[in-house]
């Protein structure tokens, strides 16, 4: 398997763990000295530890399924398509993995709704 | 030129062309019946000549950095730093190449900042 089939299976892995609630699967996969960013929010959660509890302890009946995952040497992306109970968002999460195979970084985006802009509607349609 | 070397090369040529402004160079970039979508404001449009003039026409002194480019047979995805004036913001764009090398669907998240949930301080640093 080359570094792009690795990295695309442990990103893979990644989501499965956690929509499973797979709490052993998803330490395995981190580095022990993972980092998980937030930047919309300027969080910070370093450690495996730290990041696992942080999954086990959020709120909410959230399940995530994957969109899209593009992967990339030792880089993915991954498009989610996040459930919460009757809500719906998406998520775009970068990952790094380390030389060894496991994820080093993780960084969340959760963009939210808003309203369009004035003065392009004679260019877009609304769905 | 493998397929996922040609889109990375594409993916990349969007961008710069943005950052310069390059419409004819852009346009050459893009199949005819691209369609780009916004989710968060479930915005549309359809149509090289319009996305081009969407472009064209965005207000600020808006200018692009790419941060990451993971490329995937014909998808990619690019991390992007935005500056517009005095602010940063980052984006996530999805973009989808077709059998040709030519750019046919474009998804742009813009996450904006927003403040932390209570009940994780105990596992997360700010920056």
């Amino acid at each position: 398997m080359d570094e792009t089939a690795g990295t695309r299976r442990v990103a893979t892995d990644y989501v499965e763990c956690l929509e499973r609630r797979d709490w052993a699967g998803l330490t395995a996969l981190l580095a022990e000295d993972v980092v998980y960013d937030m930047p919309q929010t300027r969080e910070r959660i370093r450690g495996r530890a730290a990041f696992v509890q942080f999954n086990a302890e959020y709120p909410g009946d959230w399940h995530l399924r994957v969109r899209r995952l593009v992967a990339d040497g030792r880089f993915a992306a991954v498009w989610l398509d996040v459930r919460v109970g009757d809500d719906r968002l998406d998520a775009c999460v970068w990952v790094d993995v380390d030389e060894r195979g496991r994820v080093e970084r993780i960084t969340d985006y959760w963009p939210e709704s808003y309203d369009p802009p004035a003065g392009r509607d004679h260019l877009v349609e609304r769905w």
